[in-house]
């Protein structure tokens, strides 16, 4: 697995990214010099996934603090980079209350990779001997510095000898699961399987898929999650086929503040992302009902329906 | 709207495709000089859609005939050119029972042209006033050498002014969608939006969409469908919102030989078509089950569950 200093650091003058859309053709860094360098780099998915944005900001925020930026400027451009994943805003509180916020940056990553290995133990438990998975997306070390978060669950039960194989939802249009994760589960010798997103279905239908794990942007307080577009259509197929569906995330990822999925702002991307010759619609997210989740894995542990008692007492305000 | 020959045409020494695989950049033709090179198109998709590949079948066996081929080999090899849809089959054993096949070949054409007009017709009435549609794959002018099945109900219901929009599914992975009916689409005028596979949640989610408008490749005696791989997420996500799911198809794609959807032969393409880099599966159809179809609709007219019935009766063994 990739040390967290590979996917994201901070040095005296600059926050040094790999550079996800590079992958897997070339392991190029890219070097971000001001705090709207990184936010730049944010908005281009150059550094993507919840957690990893999150520390992405809180670096450019340090950054822009030894630079002399102005610094309400800085987090407001840092903030604005991408609105749905709740932990720009929470990582961005954090070092913005520090006194040295590049101590504290380094902190929260270090706290990140942390909280990954522990929720990773206990989503592990949910896989049993010789399942099968399928994920979306790209929830590794790319997407967090750490070992990921559903990927994470996956690297830690393929480590127990539970798991026999990953199916990977190629996740278009940017394509991070056939790009990101397909790269991430050859490195670590994971057997894997990538799959156009709409073959899903055939997939559960053939019965060959034991479990569905998936990451989260943010987690309203009853459940709801936004993640990654397509996301749902999984949880509505695994539910159709009484195959469990969870949502592994750090508990920054929960948002306390919002009652349901409804409140989650969703981003629109450049439709020429998905077709550039004719007219597209492109949201990056979408929201699926807490009612189609097994369970919610955090650093805290492992959380059932009703989840807004669960999440409540797990996460402090 | 293209003319039917410019899809596909019978000359003197070749059968003359438009290569759908060049759209929407170039408008080329690809000349088959054998029955041999018409199987081969058909597999490499420069044609594709059950009812178009039918058609290229028996214009590829009626040349095998003026040229003096082999003709027990010649059906062989354009019936063993894909699998999953049964139009190939039914074309062939048309063309081998008549006297002239080119004149017959010519004939099925011009049959299957008044067939989608027919069956296009009846469709459309299932369309509301102000309706958006929603769309999966090529089921245009492309795909049948005539109006279309799904989307030639989609363009009747345009011209009767009830129709509003077309969301494309681009079709992943060789993008039919984004590919072949936004091409169709923009060509006659008809508002349309691509979107990425895995975005039909989110969009049937924010009600954006009345109905769900597919094709077939084979319809089983039951109902159960087989046609491209992600129509059975589509139908599964139709149910959930309560959004109506209908097959448009020629009766010559029902097999009353098969009693349901588990005998369909599903079609597994190349993994590099999918990611040329990491392993794949590449399931080119699936089957979404009859239960999920609010009504099949050939050129007989608008068939409503029990299917097994409806269809014994519409369908000529």
């Amino acid at each position: 697995m990739l040390e967290p200093e590979r996917i994201i650091r901070l040095e005296e003058d600059a926050v040094v990214l790999l550079d996800q859309r590079r992958l897997p053709e070339e392991e190029v860094e890219l070097r971000c010099s001001s705090a709207a360098e990184v936010a730049q780099a944010i908005r281009a998915l150059a550094v993507r996934g919840a957690p990893a944005i999150g520390i992405a900001a809180a670096y450019g925020y340090a950054l822009a603090a030894a630079r002399g930026e102005d610094l309400d400027s800085a987090a407001g451009v840092l903030a604005a980079s991408r609105p749905t994943a709740v932990n720009l805003e929470w990582a961005l509180r954090e070092v913005r209350a520090a006194r040295d916020p590049a101590k504290r940056a380094r902190e929260l990553h270090a706290e990140e990779v942390e909280r990954c290995r522990r929720m990773s133990e206990h989503a592990a438990g949910l896989v049993g001997e010789g399942f099968s998975a399928l994920t979306h997306c790209n929830t590794g070390a790319l997407a967090t510095g750490g070992v990921g978060t559903a990927l994470g669950a996956l690297r830690e039960a393929w480590a127990r000898g539970l798991l026999q194989r990953v199916f990977v939802d190629e996740t278009r249009p940017l394509l991070q699961g056939a790009r990101l994760t397909a790269w991430e589960l050859e490195a670590d010798g994971i057997p894997h399987t990538v799959i156009a997103d709409s073959a899903a279905g055939a997939l559960l239908a053939a019965g060959e898929v034991d479990c569905v794990f998936v990451g989260a942007d943010r987690i309203a307080a009853n459940g709801d999650t936004a993640n990654k577009v397509g996301t749902y259509p999984l949880a509505v197929l695994a539910a159709r086929h009484e195959v469990p569906f969870y949502v592994v995330a750090p508990s920054s990822s929960v948002d306390l503040t919002l009652d349901s999925g409804a409140e989650i702002p969703i981003e629109e991307r450049d439709p020429g992302e998905v077709n550039a010759r004719f007219g597209a619609w492109n949201p990056a997210f979408d929201v699926t009902p807490a009612e189609l989740i097994g369970a919610i894995v955090t650093e805290h542990g492992v959380h059932r329906a009703p989840y807004a008692e669960a999440l409540g007492t797990a996460v402090p305000e």
